[in-house]
């Protein structure tokens, strides 16, 4: 035993639980993991970059990350971030592999997958996306942003009265013809740009979003490559920055806020691939202009693989402690019960790993999507073939509705997901070094930045009222939306008890609802003079039901290709209960389309325990799966050997020294307890005597 | 004007925004605040607190307070302690004065609330509900623990491996029969006394909670009076304490670990109102047994009393920045429209207003009647009248259910409120001087302690449906279950428009689907063998919907003592919208029930908005009538003056000092990106020509 224990105590075996149900786990582990990255080859790429980022001296991340201070926070992240930039050396030019890296590190530290992505991420896609060839070249490979050298980026978009409205950005980029320069301004308190990460201590340059005035003409937002500080690090004239603060999370990045006052920079500064203006003011608009605001696709394409990644750490950590920690004696029993044992505790994790498990295909999918479309449309731009540029528009729309739909509802799942884990942790949730804590602080931002959740959301909703508006009249639904063909306008789908075992009836149910909310969206928006806004809410909920129909059908796709039986078996498991979780969160909208009757929808509730048991009786396994060691891990809860307690004993002792048993302010403290009383306090003034000779 | 401005540039007008609608209010808001505090009286002893805590030079909190680190929380904590030592020798004998002040600082303040409420609620209760007068008398003022002098207390009762299952507990207290002594020891790791509030660095006494051994017979757990530490402050030989540590929030809490390695008591330090043992081993257990478990119920009501305050504050920041924030512009204006003026934030926030002013009318009927039942129960105790008692025992079950659905309810709906007022301010909600993350992060450990909230709604689903089992035999219903004499096995409820509007109908509504939802689990439980488990969400939603049910119902009471019918209107409103609010979210139990039908149920989502509209145009005033400070908003967003930017930034400057425009770690930083190439740093040692060499 690890410690002395008395005899006739009932000493708690988290350890043994988990140890049995994992030597029950039947199906090969492997075969799951390459499921779940995507492939062989993918798994042990990921399994490689794990190992090196586990084992490197700088890039640790250990317990005490959860008690560092905002100083100590961003001074690390800048040492992770110039450790990081020798790796970026050693991937060159295989940035997709720097990229994963990346993405894996977000899991454990996002704080610097951010700070690092804001100038990789943000300011050089402004850069690369708006700028020209040669403008890219300049910053990125002969100044050598693109290793992290001599240029550190950041990326003014956001003002703190602006966010979501970007059209309506209020910095001023005034062109003076005089001496061909740009003179940048920052015109009232309103058009302060702020939450601008890395401005505050990091950045020599900047991608401005500043409306472009030529001739007292307003031509709408651009963007403008602004140094902030020369090569002393200090500031230049004209600009003043400073650090937002402290924040919800991710507080190891030196968010800032910048004003510009009447700054003025070379013409050639502004990034013209689209929009040029030469030195006699004459302003040339393209019709691609559309395409100059794709700066924030990557950020929402990776979102979904964050979620995914993190919401397979907390959901790992929740599953182990729920088989280790026992509650609560059942009739008969002599020891008390697992958590996971009870139905409703089931109920409340299980989803959210069938969730996790359907993360993985749309972070995969999306991913593969997104490059192939970057890639076309670089070919389409380089040629100037319209054919190539159209085709290649079409689909960057298509990525947009995806990216708004899961993106949103991806890192909204996740939020809840961690909170839901957290709290079925009990009380120990709440210790900081479970993991959660910081892992829901830092993860909720991505429900806000880089579009917020409800705003995209309503993109994503409209855009699919629209596509099933354009299929009713021309009978035409392409890519990701051809499902519509096989939709109808009434009838119930899932009518026994068969259907709900048919993971295909399940999807149809998902298409069909989304087809006749739409259906009665457009009558709606028929009757009410086209307010979109009243029909707020069922955006919101086909937005949602995208995202589920998107994940479920890739799913099947996916589950075809499986060769395992018992890998395949866990996996149509999983994507039932993903089904009955979507349907039930939108029983609503299933009965009042029809999709299902109410019988059936109390059949569904009943087959939702039945799927739930029998995931359960592999959740081990199905966690083991994700390959997560320890360090991935970082929480006392969730570790592999799952010795919950003495393990969660060992931390806390190591991180706060027992032998010292006062507080720094018990001196105080005890003279606070054994204070004189009042009436000597105040030497007897309201004594009866006192009072009578004042009297 | 505050700041320098450019002419032709559009300033963001908060300011204006906000007090236009304020001058628009026509309700008399002191008679709103009234009603929301319960009376005149208490109205204006609120404000008199307020002013008093506002002003004091030590209880007061700042924006810093959000950057403060866990020590320095701890510190300043405990110095607000000392001052509020005073307060209390001066609220003396009055104690709900000093709780009523609690209650109020908790709000700002939550993590100094608690510190002291372990103390005077935990420990306090314990000694009171459990030990005899004499013991009471004894701790409380013959040592003075009541005025927090000589004794600071903790509550021993959580072990690692334990939780909610208090009856499980594993430390010992055996009696020694030859030194009449209780031995208390700490079996092993699993039975380590975790998450004690004030163990850490504050407490020199403890109730312990341990099984009582006396001659190898165990009677389960019982209380003790132990000492940790002596007037010098220096730990007991044989008890070991450690700081748990970081947490999610509330780090001015020293909570702590305690280990006892066979520490020996008097007999007479085990708290003995109930079970008594004497110098001969003889245990006497008297059947009031469970009235011992009393201790965490007034936790539990206050938390309802927290919710609402906490609730108040956060809808009043959202709701003034959705005032004054402008976002999109809607087709032919000009300038931007207003974030509350778009329905779907109006749908996201306003429900939550509703529920607010639906927890000030729980908070004040649970706290009055909780003052009631305790004082009835120590007039039977005394007096040992069983009729008496037997009342007591009757009313404090019925307390027990209301609490366990009104503290689970109310505080999951406020850590929702939190999230949502947070997201609804964008990426400034992501801010630590918005108030939400700090906010966020104290509140939501209520909803696991004192009660898992999960546990606690089974409770109170499972009561509902006993309650309603008992109805159905003997035809009684009493209390606050009162109501299920009004309700029908069957039949349309609400059936149109005109019964959508009728406040009656819809808690009739509420009312109904209760006992039909009770109805089908005990259908259920008949045909499952009587497995509560497999009916864990119907429990659920039972206790949300009691808690919805208990509060409309008192609404409409307290409505129509209303006099001023303009405070009545918006009242109204504002039930209608929190009845539809419970009625929608809980929608699929409204339809399979047969309480309203599909169309009924269309009219009701649009009805919500129509009602929505309503109180849109008095958030200004709805909010005002809290009559929140600025001091108790303490928020960048939500100050009374409504210049969100100016105040934001202010703060953000002076705390960050922007003079300052370096970080401390540039230096290395700028050597990062001044780094010479790979292959100078690595001298060549790759280059065709070396290789040559080597080859």
């Amino acid at each position: 035993m690890k410690q002395t224990v008395l005899p006739n105590s009932m000493e708690p075996d988290p350890q043994q639980l988990i140890w049995k149900e994992r030597a029950l786990t039947t199906f090969p582990l492997n075969e799951m993991h390459s499921f779940i990255e995507g492939s062989n080859d993918q798994a042990l790429h990921t399994l490689r970059l794990m190992q090196q980022i586990e084992r490197d001296p700088v890039l640790a991340v250990k317990p005490e990350y959860y008690e560092m201070s905002r100083d100590e926070h961003r001074k690390l992240t800048a040492d992770k971030i110039a450790r990081l930039s020798q790796y970026m050396e050693q991937d060159a030019p295989d940035f997709q592999v720097f990229q994963d890296r990346l993405n894996l590190i977000a899991m454990i530290d996002p704080q610097l997958g951010t700070r690092l992505g804001v100038h990789l991420g943000l300011f050089m896609s402004a850069v690369r996306g708006n700028g020209t060839d040669e403008q890219y070249k300049y910053w990125a490979f002969e100044r050598g942003a693109m290793y992290i050298k001599d240029i550190y980026g950041c990326f003014s978009m956001t003002e703190i009265a602006h966010g979501s409205n970007v059209a309506a950005l209020q910095t001023t980029a005034t062109l003076d013809l005089s001496t061909d320069e740009f003179i940048i301004n920052t015109p009232h308190v309103g058009a302060t740009k702020w939450w601008i990460g890395g401005a505050a201590h990091s950045a020599t340059h900047t991608v401005v979003y500043a409306r472009l005035i030529v001739k007292n003409k307003d031509y709408g937002v651009k963007t403008f490559v602004v140094p902030l500080r020369d090569s002393n690090h200090d500031l230049y004239p004209g600009i003043a920055i400073g650090d937002i603060g402290e924040k919800m999370g991710r507080d190891g990045i030196d968010n800032g806020w910048i004003q510009f006052s009447s700054v003025r920079i070379p013409r050639q500064y502004m990034l013209s691939k689209f929009t040029k203006v030469d030195s006699n003011g004459n302003v040339a608009e393209p019709p691609l202009e559309q395409l100059s605001y794709g700066a924030l696709l990557g950020g929402r394409v990776t979102m979904v693989t964050d979620s995914f990644r993190t919401g397979s750490r907390f959901v790992t950590i929740a599953l182990r402690y729920a088989v280790g920690r026992r509650q609560f004696t059942v009739k008969g029993e002599k020891m008390e019960n697992q958590l996971i044992n009870y139905p409703l505790h089931q109920k409340r994790l299980l989803p959210y790993l069938a969730w996790v498990y359907g993360m993985s295909i749309a972070s995969n999918q999306i991913q593969s999507d997104h490059k192939k479309i970057l890639n076309n449309l670089d070919q389409g731009v380089r040629s100037g073939d319209m054919r190539i540029l159209g085709k290649s528009i079409f689909d960057l729309k298509g990525l947009f509705a995806d990216s708004a739909s899961l993106k949103s509802t991806c890192t909204w799942l996740t939020a809840d997901l961690i909170d839901e884990c957290r709290q079925s942790c009990g009380g120990h949730g709440y210790s900081a070094y479970s993991g959660f804590a910081k892992g829901f602080a830092d993860h909720v931002v991505q429900c806000t930045w880089e579009g917020d959740n409800n705003i995209l959301a309503q993109n994503s909703g409209r855009i699919t009222i629209q596509r099933v508006m354009s299929y009713l009249k021309n009978g035409k639904a392409n890519g990701n939306y051809s499902f519509l063909k096989k939709t109808e306008k009434e009838g119930v789908i899932l009518k026994n008890d068969q259907d709900l075992k048919d993971v295909n009836k399940l999807n149809s149910a998902l298409q069909n609802v989304i087809f006749r909310i739409s259906l009665k969206c457009l009558n709606d928006l028929e009757n009410n003079g086209k307010n979109w806004d009243i029909i707020a809410n069922e955006k919101l909920a086909l937005s949602k039901l995208y995202a589920a129909e998107y994940i479920l059908d890739k799913w099947i796709f996916k589950l075809s290709e499986v060769q395992n039986k018992q890998v395949k078996e866990e996996l149509d498991n999983l994507a039932i209960l993903f089904a009955y979780t979507n349907i039930e969160k939108f029983g609503i909208h299933f009965l009042q389309t029809g999709v299902l009757s109410n019988n059936t929808f109390s059949q569904l509730e009943k087959e939702t325990y039945v799927t739930l048991g029998k995931i359960r009786e592999h959740v081990v396994g199905l966690t083991d799966s994700f390959k997560l060691s320890d360090f991935f891990i970082n929480s006392v809860l969730g570790n592999f050997n799952g010795d919950i307690y003495h393990n969660y004993l060992e931390i806390v002792q190591n991180l706060n020294d027992s032998s010292v048993t006062k507080a720094p302010y018990a001196k105080e403290f005890m003279a606070m307890l054994n204070r004189v009383t009042v009436s000597e306090r105040e030497k007897d003034q309201k004594s009866a005597g006192v009072l009578k000779k004042l009297s």
